[in-house]
């Protein structure tokens, strides 16, 4: 339904362009003249209530004029503007507009508030919103131009960008560096109605579609955008920047659209887990993209160098090396085949040097590749120095050798499933040969890490592919659906008394009941009180301060450790006592928390907030100085399978100790993994939850005990002090 | 006097061509046809005892038939044939070669012993040996082009490089991208006897040359070209490509010359001091070099961003950020300055984005650059975007305010004395105003990342040039100066007991006599003894085993830790004699050692070992689990200053532990500077150490103690046992 609405937006057979212009250099006169030029097949229809005719087309006062019926309208005009003209395109029954003009949600809390009053009214009309704020749309397939750039190729890649300049580059890249195109192109702006996600579903359905290029500086709806992501990259590759990573970016972001930027690691690896390939640096967006659009990923992350020269060899081993792929040694068979047609000098290994061997005829890259694509060891190939321009460093007639090489090996990757990728100094001259490996669908790159890069990045979404079948969908709550009658008690308790944290002793219980280590504990009321709990235990205790009016308890000298004697016990709960009523003469105080003193184990810290973008998501760390000073943790969006818990633990880099180094014995890590599953399930059963805190938890060999536990509510729906 | 035979070499009026070809595709006609294509001015005598003539020229049969003077020979036959002919040369009192022939170290012990041979050769002639396996020398301003690549730009950049077609690519660039060139191109092949610091020395001293660029797969004399780059990085910038990090990579550059690749941590850190801009990816190696050659250094690491869209300013700032670039706010006055001619929409704080107010008038970019670079906070400018293509995006007329708007900016950088540097979506199709903008030495990049880089090096290198004046020179050892005669003892000791590895004792005892704080501590021969000596200590002892035949204590059960009472220091030191005996019955028991049980504080490692390249160097990191499994080290070549002693100690990445986490007292950093420098004298005193390992080291707040040290010689000279 949605997506039929989006495919009669895309392929509209109408469309009136509301703030039409006499202005050459105004949008509402470029949009005209490009339809017209580019042979949109459709009718237009300008308005503008002060024109009768642009470029020969009759023009109207308003839209309310046209007799026939309007599939879209593209909108340029003020944002004040805009609520009388969509009631208008509701009653002539338009089903999408596409909203240039700015003035909306980029500007703040005013701004936001207009786009809620122009989503309203189009909801009311069942008009879809492009926009505002927004570049425009392409449907390259309806020549339907919305933008008025001139020469976008036509082709198979969706392009999804939060800023027209960034679409503009990607858009003048391909048409100037390789032989693919476009099917759409949408400047998604402010997500005021349709959303990332929306576009999305869109094209995973699209046949006329094959990789999806996206440049985002802001979501709004991040849970639904990962959902969506996590079906489509099965079908087909997502490539997306990601910008406003930085203090300075996030400020520049900020000024440029209407939503905010997000956690930079949090979104990172949400992308990565739904088989998204994340780009840093702009110069790759396009060059991936366009590898991960015609070439078959590779499967099992090796790969073979094939090079005219050691200096390029060496530098591309570094690279790939740097992204974890691995370049293994060639079979014997295949260095015994390769030693028939390469000179004595030559390496065989991989890198394989031809060492000269091709200086009289290239045609002889054709063999090798072939031999080396043949080694079962081998599922990818990167050709790397001066293959294209043979017929410039050495002899014009080269270059027909060189045209023998591209055509046997672009026919070689349809044959053999496996991608090759070639960099070339020449690149940039556009060489015969050059083209005829483009035509076959071996992108060239000029530049050596764009090439490497490329190659990772289909390695890294064969990976995913060959893993994803096993996985479940993971970015879907159940809320409250295992919730607990008691714990609801203990939440709803806290927030009629207008609290927003849980004493330590509530949220202990709470884990306690899903069934989380917590240390059997109680609270003491008195100091003799106090001495009997700890007598009950046996051994060390601990004494803590429970008071809601005391977040930081050891600020407040609201700790006492390592206690043991009747003596010590007595006199530590009186000077808690004491410390914190100077701390806070107002405070509530329940008692003192008598806990057993810590085991002797490892650290570990494990916590949950709201990003903005992407909702509840858990954080872990190995505790004290290594989360503190060394910043040693993973993230995951919430909720997270047992797959997942595993890969937090794996990727933080202080992992081996929790297999014991230097002769401690490993912790217990399906405890851990357990407790990552609890946080989850209990984050999920309370949607009160804001914030989690479980710190330190203690891990040994035999299981592991939260020593403190914090749970802050949502702000909101509460009665304010 | 080197530097003079350098220059008779480049500036040679007479070059004979030893391998002289009549076949087209043979570097013997290649570069006799380049000569006359080039209009080289002196004279070329090319040498094949098989022919007449060349190209019209006479051949010679052999060298020594020329009757004028030679001053350089290039020589391209087989390995074997070059003893002979260089015993021709140094009759012909020939000044140096080029010799292109591979078939030396690069294929291993055999091919480095025909490399001694041939270097003796010319020592004996005070021949000067360009290679061997090296692709040749082009001096650009001597019309002297030997290696028969067309087209290079002539300019002020001079080349240094161990691969003939990276060479080749940073030519190529240079003369598609840029409207810089080269002074002068060496190959530098595999040193057998010119080194990469005699080159740098002669560039150095150059007025033909204003910037250095070099790619190294490895270096035969790392420490003479650290302290020739040391002197040189004052006058002009150095910018180093040094591949071979990987595994894979290494083996590929094995496989190419014959000097090992090094340690690439070691590397980035040497280079560094020494004033070089290291570069990672083979992209930006011709760019930053470009920059560093026509622009003045970023003295003060703040730039500003100048954007016509938001997407390329927000990346921009995220990979400006990522190099540790400041981003600052711009003052009042200049934010008020370009509200004045920029529209309401505009963003002013920086990144500035005109938001469209250049659409209709590009030459606005120049008024913008000149407000930008005028506030005192702003030290660099970088501007991103459309630039350059304003006629091919919005109208053609735009084309003449874009090319005011590059003769203002040309004209301003040079009068401001701060760096632009200019991305441009439209960088491939070399417009007009682009083309201005070079030719007054502002770089145009197509990429945004490479335009980042350029402007984070000219700031690291105007970081260095600020700072270097104070610091003194550093690669030099002065070797025994310091030596002390009980430690010389020590060490022939051992060597004339044919032991690589000094007792603990020993080591101990060095570093004692070196004014470093070890513990008091003894041998005790006997379990009577022990108790004697740990009487005399008090508290808590340590007992650990000596033996010249047990490296690894721990592993022998040679220690025992926290012992206090008679009765347990007897059973500990019994059961050591016994675990050790059990473990190798054959071992010289000297007794156990009796420390005290060493205090807490933070564990810290110290140690050193000899580079391939670099010889001696130094390694910190904190103990324990941050150097095991977080590799969290920082390292130095020896000998060190306090200052970079203090370098070291800054760049762990858990360095703040150091000043006191959680609640610890800050550790006694002095002390630990003191003992890194003391270790630096220690190696400096004694050529024979091959290894310091002291570990750990404890510090706390008052002060340090080595609680273990190993001092390893070197091998070699040692009667084996």
């Amino acid at each position: 339904m949605e997506n039929s609405q989006l495919h009669k937006i895309f392929f509209a057979g109408s469309v009136a362009v509301i703030g039409a212009s006499a202005n050459e250099t105004k949008r509402g006169y470029r949009v005209i003249e490009t339809l017209l030029r580019e042979k949109y097949e459709g009718k237009i229809y300008p308005v503008n209530p002060k024109l009768n005719s642009i470029l020969g087309i009759r023009c109207y006062h308003s839209i309310t004029e046209v007799r026939e019926d309007i599939d879209i309208a593209l909108i340029t005009t003020a944002a004040d503007t805009i609520p009388v003209i969509l009631e208008e395109c509701g009653k002539k029954n338009v089903k999408g507009v596409v909203i240039i003009s700015g003035g909306f949600g980029e500007l703040g809390a005013k701004g936001r508030q207009k786009e809620k009053e122009i989503s309203a009214i189009a909801k009311k009309y069942n008009i879809r919103i492009i926009g505002p704020n927004t570049s425009g749309m392409i449907s390259l397939h309806n020549k339907l131009n919305l933008v008025g750039i001139q020469d976008v190729p036509r082709g198979n890649i969706a392009l999804l960008s939060q800023s027209g300049n960034i679409a503009l580059h990607i858009i003048t890249e391909a048409g100037l560096r390789s032989n693919v195109g476009f099917s759409h192109y949408v400047g998604v702006g402010n997500e005021a109605d349709l959303k990332f996600h929306e576009y999305l579903k869109y094209f995973e359905d699209d046949p006329a579609t094959r990789a999806i290029v996206m440049y985002v500086e802001g979501m709004r709806e991040g849970r639904s955008f990962l959902q969506q992501a996590y079906q489509t990259t099965r079908k087909k590759p997502i490539i997306l920047l990601k910008s406003g990573r930085s203090v300075t970016g996030m400020r520049s972001a900020g000024s440029h659209t209407g939503s905010l930027a997000g956690i930079s690691e949090v979104s990172r690896t949400a992308f990565r887990r739904a088989g998204i390939v994340t780009i840093d640096n702009l110069d790759e967006l396009f060059p991936v993209t366009e590898a991960l659009s015609i070439l078959p990923p590779i499967h099992k992350n090796r790969v073979a160098i094939l090079a005219d020269g050691g200096g390029h060899a060496t530098i591309a081993s570094d690279m790939l090396s740097d992204y974890g792929i691995e370049i293994p040694q060639l079979g014997e068979k295949t260095q015994k085949r390769l030693a028939e047609i390469l000179p004595a000098n030559a390496s065989l290994k991989n890198p394989v040097d031809v060492a000269g061997g091709t200086d009289e005829n290239p045609s002889i890259f054709a063999d090798c590749a072939k031999i080396i694509l043949n080694d079962p060891s081998v599922d990818g190939l990167i050709i790397v120095g001066l293959f294209g321009g043979y017929s410039i460093r050495f002899a014009d007639k080269l270059r027909y050798m060189e045209e023998d090489a591209a055509h046997q090996m672009g026919k070689l990757v349809k044959k053999i499933g496996k991608p090759i990728i070639l960099q070339s100094l020449y690149a940039l001259k556009n060489t015969h040969s050059l083209g005829l490996l483009r035509y076959y669908g071996i992108p060239v790159y000029e530049s050596l890490g764009i090439a490497c890069k490329c190659l990772a990045s289909l390695s890294q979404y064969g990976k995913y592919l060959n893993h994803t079948q096993k996985r479940p969908v993971h970015f879907v709550f159940n809320w409250k659906q295992r919730a607990k009658t008691e714990c609801i008690e203990i939440i709803e308790k806290a927030k009629s008394e207008g609290r927003r944290s849980l004493l330590e002793t509530e949220a202990k219980r709470i884990f306690f009941l899903h069934k989380a280590p917590v240390y059997e504990e109680d609270i003491a009321a008195s100091a003799d009180h106090a001495v009997k709990l700890a007598k009950k235990i046996g051994g060390k205790v601990v004494l803590k301060i429970v008071s809601q009016d005391i977040l930081h308890k050891s600020d407040a000298g609201g700790v006492k450790v390592n206690l043991e004697t009747e003596d010590e016990i007595r006199t530590a709960f009186d000077k808690i006592i004491s410390n914190v009523k100077d701390y806070n003469p107002g405070a509530d105080i329940k008692g003192c928390l008598v806990s057993p003193m810590s085991d002797k184990g490892v650290e570990i810290i494990i916590g949950t907030k709201i990003d903005d973008q992407f909702g509840p998501v858990i954080m872990v760390g190995l505790g004290g100085i290594l989360v503190e000073v060394l910043k040693d943790v993973a993230f995951r969006v919430l909720p997270i399978t047992r797959t997942s818990a595993k890969g937090m633990l794996s990727e933080i880099k202080s992992a081996p100790i929790l297999d014991g180094v230097r002769g401690e014995q490993p912790v217990d890590k399906k405890a851990i993994l357990d407790l990552l599953l609890v946080v989850s399930e209990i984050v999920e059963s309370y949607p009160d939850i804001q914030e989690i805190d479980l710190n330190p938890v203690i891990a040994r060999n035999d299981g592991i005990s939260i020593v403190d536990a914090r749970i802050i509510l949502k702000e909101g729906e509460f009665k304010s002090e």
